[in-house]
């Protein structure tokens, strides 16, 4: 119901990653296969979790008539330490070991490091061939008919700095997890409580909203999205206010909410 | 999030009835039930399902650490036959048999029929007791002590006439179920396709909105409610349109509408 009041196209959906076998990260996913199956799904879908999550699909299916239209490839992952669980071409997605009553993980999605973009005036400038554009993509300078060398860095753009995103949920306050978003331009982080429920917290293993922030200062993050509030507090803008007073970018966040990390080049 | 967002109180959900075993008829089941132990609930739950509900539920729930808070309580149904599979002093719900590509079945839920209530000023007029209270209840006239006999029938108002409500989905157009349905106040009937499409509804054993007109009006029901409607149509307005070309009194409903039946004594 959420994807589809977001207009999320289904299609779209390839790669799946379930962070824990809780009832409130899993029980979409029913429905969504179910949707997929429904509209015609032909592709593989690929879905990443901790130990029994295959099981705990197949033994749903099961109870359904009819088989999928599309196959499900599950990847098992652990969740003790981190490893490079996806990549394709520009993007890799590593877990990231979290804190919390059963087996449990984040995720860090990655790009990979671009090579220098060639200017396009420097293609037309010296009528470059596919070969020579190759080649100064890969790094060579250009001789110049007249036998002036050009040194790469003339003919090129630095690369894009790769962007980063990192979601911790659910989770206690771990320290250990700086080392995997150091830097992270995002990172979403749990705050199931405000600081006044710190017991709570940590009986729970959740997180405040302060320990979010202090973990998004200390590991130097672009910004910090909160979000998993209990039912139990009426007025969400305390999370922020909590959040803010320790580290200035945070942001409280609902489903469907869109934050965009521009492209930089790298200087 | 359905209940949430219509703020319906969960502790007041104490028997559901599942139709059918599809996935967008049971897949909220396992968020409430989560729901429910979260919160504490201690009350028995009843569900009553067709066969094989309570395997996929216990199935599903061995995947969860810890025992639910509460006692789920399985009553399985026959969906061939109506039969009478709940009542408490006020209510009876009745199964009934439709046709789907599955074992399904809707439901027909009726108050009892009542006594007919003393009037108030009686009560005072003769300084009745209790007992002479409860002897009228039950149909009894009364003597005054001047001798005078005042029938029954003066002393007190008509019962409240029964009403009732059809939950009729998902099913192909059936007449079989006019006997259970006929004169309802309240039908609700899906209408997944538009008549321009009755060859889908056949082939998939749904309902188009004009068969579930005329079934309404075979039946003599007060209102008809539609829903269920495939997402491939993007006016939703028609199904209204179509229904009430045959039956006026139709409504298209969503998710948290109310409709009232108000109560009235028999004549």
């Amino acid at each position: 119901m959420q994807l589809r009041k977001f207009r999320i196209k289904l299609g779209k959906i390839n790669h799946i990653f379930i962070s824990h076998l809780h009832g409130d990260h899993i029980f979409g996913l029913f429905g969504l296969i179910s949707s997929f199956s429904l509209l015609g799904r032909k592709s593989n879908l690929h879905i990443y979790g901790p130990d029994m999550l295959e099981e705990l699909i197949l033994d749903h299916l099961k109870y359904f008539q009819g088989d999928l239209s599309f196959h499900i490839a599950f990847h098992k992952i652990q969740t003790r330490r981190s490893a490079l669980i996806f990549q394709d071409s520009k993007t890799e997605v590593y877990t990231i070991p979290l804190k919390h009553r059963i087996p449990t993980c984040g995720f860090l999605v990655k790009e990979k490091s671009g090579t220098r973009n060639i200017k396009k005036e420097v293609i037309e400038k010296y009528n470059l061939s596919i070969r020579e554009i190759v080649s100064i993509k890969e790094g060579a300078d250009y001789t110049a008919s007249d036998g002036q060398v050009i040194p790469n860095y003339e003919l090129t753009l630095p690369a894009f700095r790769p962007r980063s995103y990192a979601y911790c949920s659910d989770t206690a306050y771990h320290e250990e997890i700086i080392d995997y978003i150091k830097n992270v331009d995002l990172m979403y982080h749990e705050t199931t409580f405000l600081n006044e429920d710190l017991n709570l917290a940590t009986e729970t293993t959740h997180s405040t909203s302060r320990q979010a922030a202090e973990l998004a200062m200390k590991a130097g993050v672009g910004k910090l999205l909160i979000g998993h509030f209990s039912s139990r507090y009426k007025h969400l803008e305390v999370f922020e206010q909590e959040a803010r007073a320790v580290f200035e970018e945070s942001y409280a966040v609902n489903d469907g909410d869109v934050f965009t990390v521009e492209q930089q080049r790298e200087s």
